[in-house]
């Protein structure tokens, strides 16, 4: 798998939210990753909805103009028992996939089940299996504070995107 | 009310949805009204969630370059009992937000009960009498084929932020 220059793909990957939105850029190369940079976006906790939704796209948007990744996955979300969850979350989505447009990145989506199964094989795992596996395959341990789920859930969203580039059976080899 | 320029203030008023995005533009003088535009974004069908945020973030900025309100109202939603539509009615939503904020424009969110209070008194007003005052208010039918209700809530909105902005006794006073 190479992106259109010839080089590595590079991935953006993203687990959005209202409070804190984590992201992880990766290059992929068959079942080899590299972390190219990750963190987590912080809107101002007590600024009106529409500061922290443009926060969210600015910051996206910077990222993107700085690390050019080739594409863009996301986490998404069918369900949440609460109702003002799923509303909140669709809006910090909704910022992060605009910033992606707005740069010409194709955007695609993933369940967090599809994001277990690709990264444990399983679809039940739990975050601290996931984030495991994030750290084994990017051979480095992650570490982001008390938003560690956060930062592991948007590196686990890229690297599933590019096993289902490249193929289940490709990152499959390297567990 | 007057807005900095000294002009009328113009309120953009937007009823967000995936699939049809209301909007509608007033001037505001006291509890005096007038329709300065109103029509539907209807993002591609079939296209990916990406360009159909797009579309509802590009129409909402031209519609804002073209007519430049002062200020932009939303009706907001606390409650659906299927959880997708919330995440879907918070995507539209945040596509519309973020254009209102990239122009500057500060933007107010209120509940489909204060929207009603607001324009009929009660607060569980159905959706023919709320376009009945809406018409009744503006001085002029309305309409949008089935997309109907998408308009007129867009305007009754915009309607219910001036009265908060000016006091609801005037917007009363017509009635």
């Amino acid at each position: 798998m190479l992106s259109k220059g010839g080089k590595l793909p590079r991935i953006l990957g993203i687990d959005p939210g209202i409070r804190r939105t984590g992201y992880g850029v990766v290059d992929a190369e068959g079942s080899r990753f590299e972390l190219v940079e990750g963190g987590i976006v912080r809107p101002p906790v007590d600024a009106p909805l529409s500061e922290r939704l443009l926060c969210i796209g600015e910051e996206i948007s910077e990222l993107i103009e700085r690390r050019r990744p080739d594409c863009c996955a996301l986490e998404n979300v069918y369900y949440h028992k609460n109702p003002k969850s799923m509303l909140t979350l669709g809006q910090a989505q909704a910022a992060a996939i605009l910033a992606a447009a707005q740069h010409a990145l194709p955007v695609s989506l993933y369940s967090p089940s599809e994001v277990k199964q690709a990264l444990t094989g399983g679809g039940r795992a739990g975050k601290q299996q996931v984030r495991y596996m994030v750290e084994r395959i990017l051979g480095q341990k992650i570490s982001e504070g008390k938003a560690l789920d956060d930062l592991s859930d948007a590196l686990a969203v890229a690297i599933c995107h590019a096993g289902r580039q490249s193929g289940a059976a490709a990152l499959g080899a390297q567990r």
